[in-house]
């Protein structure tokens, strides 16, 4: 099943990469990621924008997702901005706005609203205190529930429930699967290489004493 | 920019639908997912072999990785087995292996290892504790060093650090970037659907100041 030859490196290879070197070649070592972008807004209504590329799924009853923060980067705040107001947007990017996402990661400063400076538009819903992005096809208006210290390198993971949720009706399956292809939700890798998608396949529930086979998709109509 | 009629859902839709209809949904929410085959032994060379769509990207210095387990699913003999013997690979699935890969989620009775019940092969590598998938074209060979508990839904985090990697030469870019489109690593959404990527562009780092460009792969040749 090897076609390419193999290469190796050891913890300690690692830790002698250079910096910047090592931060690329490890985050490509957790696989395709989600990445979307995260609209906050402090108590003065100021907005910020930021792109994630940590998003974790927790749990779904009740609806729970995550995302890790680091305390020191560009996404200072995001955090801040969610400790202020205990709301935040989580939008999934497409291919239409993937290099206006990416372009959030830039360091503006407090006063500019990446919004604006990214040409995204700052939506409010049913009086969410966080703006969604206009732009994506999936939108979720997020509560704010527990923030959890990794001690290990002095990052933290921020969950929050799902209480609004918005998307394309023609994505939805019979079984609540929902179709984010259809949607053209985007994948990344590394920090910096996006990705579109092409499904090989839904597959049924796995069973140990059965043979797996594809599932249909059956959207509603 | 919005092509297709919108739909909603509020927090208390959500909790009003159909456990596994809920579960399909929630579980697409959170974008494409890193999918990988996490092998492990007990202390008594018995091996597991359980697919994790909950892989996350820590830290790069110390290089950590990180996946959600719930204590209660298949996923358990993964996190007995960690916690008594202190390491376990990741290994990224192909187009290759992703049939096999999803029918390790079958319950299969603690004396089957799911490397013999998928036809998969238990690899060892430098005498590391916890056998590799042959098959797979990245593997990590990763040492236990934290477990966080998720209050909030009962979950837990186990996070390690990367103590060995192999990956195909001539994937590695001149800056660190390892291309894993081009090793066929894949990606999956929801609970059961796999996807092969294509990618739409590397960006270059984003400044405040300057227009976004195009970044070259640049192998390593």
């Amino acid at each position: 099943m090897e076609t390419h030859s193999q290469r190796y490196f050891s913890f300690v290879d690692l830790m002698g990469l250079e910096q910047r070197y090592r931060a690329s070649f490890v985050n490509s070592l957790s696989g395709f990621k989600s990445v979307a972008l995260i609209g906050t807004s402090n108590s003065s209504k100021q907005t910020n924008l930021a792109i994630f590329n940590s998003l974790i799924h927790i749990g779904a009853n009740p609806p729970y997702i995550g995302f890790i923060s680091r305390p020191d980067s560009v996404d200072r705040h995001t955090l801040s901005n969610i400790m202020e107001t205990g709301y935040y947007t989580i939008n999934h990017i497409n291919e239409a706005i993937f290099k206006q996402a990416h372009q959030t990661s830039a360091r503006y400063p407090r006063d500019i609203s990446e919004f604006d400076a990214t040409h995204l538009t700052a939506d409010y819903k049913l009086g969410f205190k966080a703006p969604f992005v206009k732009e994506s096809f999936i939108q979720m208006g997020i509560q704010f529930k527990e923030r959890i210290h990794i001690t290990t390198n002095n990052t933290v993971l921020v969950i929050g429930q799902i209480n609004q949720v918005y998307f394309p009706n023609d994505c939805l399956c019979n079984d609540g699967f929902l179709d984010i292809e259809k949607a053209k939700t985007i994948t990344c890798s590394g920090l910096d290489s996006y990705h579109k998608t092409e499904r090989l396949a839904r597959l049924t529930y796995a069973k140990a004493d059965r043979d797996l086979s594809i599932a249909k998709l059956g959207y509603i109509e």
